[in-house]
């Protein structure tokens, strides 16, 4: 395992943990101040989400790399199935402009949740076939353009109305469906903390996994939605889904994302940067 | 598969579909007028919750036979684990108690729900060896009072704080691992609607699965603890999952579980009875 305590390059950050900046969350610090503040506390890299980033993906991707960093990836792909999600023609249209975007940012990883069960199915396993159709369909324009995709399961209480792939083992079934070398997927402690299958998951994604993303879950979780926790503050074993991460190759960056409402989104972004600094440094 | 729509004997109500009748929840029937509206309507048992039950438990067990119905089940011993299980003692004698009140009753089962992580632990598989060492404590002293105990996974949501339990693959383990008879599962839709493993798990568990526990799930759930559906308005695949778990050998009571306080709770509890039956007899 890499040793954090001396070298927290890994370290990115993902916008959320600010609050995005938007929908009257947040201290509505702009990319750019958002970048020089990650600079100059050692982070590695940054993930963004699209709303941020509108038509000036080439201009903040430049301006990352002149600060001396990267962006780690792109947050994320329109849903590939569910209510939202029926017609086939808008889903690809809008995947491939996600991937558009993620291209002129330089970003590394661009993100797929995949979306919640089909308005005319019942259960996860239909609408997961949809999901690796279409997935199948978009990772070749990805790979054109040098991008690569993260299929992310979510914690089974999103299964219905926005992630029918709940586990790993689904999304690593996709993957080595599918076969394409940028298809991969997202390991996020706040999904996969309470999986006891994990371990055994994580060594058959291997070089598939693009992406690992902490937080933590706290014991009394209020929202589902807007009450993750910092890491320390919860109940998940974060150190060992890291050794099983890194055990099965993953040597890439390590992504806070944090909604937090009620805690963190109130706070100075300085400080909940010290903080993340701090707890990655010494708890992760 | 048995045909509900010419027998539905094997549909059961737990009480806490009507609200439990407490906490300001529900019309406040006695259990008595339960068990005469369910004998009315060819429910073929009862599960009831200990707060219902309290120093009656001979005396409602013998109103229900006398109503021409068993009781399914009663719910549920206290956590053996968790913030609010740490007492080693406390823990068992609460168990032992709420056994005696299942043996008095006549309850063919008495569910588990396990608690959540220990205080002093991360992740779930080191409390989940504390939930291994009681249920195996607490077996022999139920199997001499003939009454079966069924360990419940809960919904990865409630990991933290109400059953680090929350798969069928590990409750299955646990169930092996100790090796009681008297030691299986329940098999909840609410829990393990999304899960892809679901069909193996039943397999593996065969002759356990002590308890088949409805509902549905909605695709947009509102409130994890008290938003569940009726049977056929939710994404829950009910016929596949039933398929499942009868094909898995199980033949015993269907039991209804709706927590639902702004919608089910709010109505006439005959209502309430009268659409399960219907629901049960055509999508379950």
């Amino acid at each position: 395992m890499r040793d954090l305590s001396t070298d927290h390059s890994s370290l990115a950050l993902n916008t959320a943990s600010l609050g995005h900046n938007l929908d009257g969350h947040g201290a509505g610090w702009s990319p750019e101040r958002i970048v020089d503040a990650c600079a100059a506390r050692g982070f590695g890299s940054i993930v963004f989400w699209r709303r941020e980033i509108g038509s000036r993906a080439v201009e903040i991707g430049e301006r990352v790399k002149a600060a001396g960093l990267s962006v780690a990836g792109l947050c994320r792909t329109p849903f590939l199935v569910g209510t939202e999600a029926t017609n086939r023609h808008t889903v690809i249209d809008g995947a491939k402009a996600s991937i558009d975007m993620a291209a002129g940012l330089g970003a590394a990883v661009l993100t797929i949740v995949v979306g919640g069960v089909h308005p005319d199915m019942k259960g996860t396993s239909e609408s997961l076939k949809i999901v690796a159709d279409r997935a199948a369909e978009i990772a070749p324009y990805a790979a054109e353009r040098n991008v690569r995709l993260a299929l992310e399961p979510l914690n089974p209480v999103y299964a219905g109305n926005r992630s029918c792939l709940t586990t790993l083992r689904d999304a690593v079934d996709i993957c080595e469906a599918i076969g394409a070398t940028n298809l991969g997927v997202a390991v996020d402690v706040y999904h996969i903390w309470w999986d006891s299958d994990l371990d055994a998951q994580l060594q058959r994604a291997g070089n598939r996994i693009f992406g690992y993303h902490l937080c933590d879950w706290l014991a009394d979780t209020h929202d589902v939605l807007l009450d993750r926790g910092m890491m320390g503050d919860g109940v998940a074993d974060l150190k060992a889904i890291r050794a099983g991460v890194e055990g099965a190759g993953y040597a890439g960056p390590c992504e806070v994302e944090i909604f937090s409402a009620n805690n963190w989104w109130k706070r100075d972004p300085g400080e909940v940067l010290d903080v993340m600094v701090e707890r990655f440094r010494t708890l992760c």
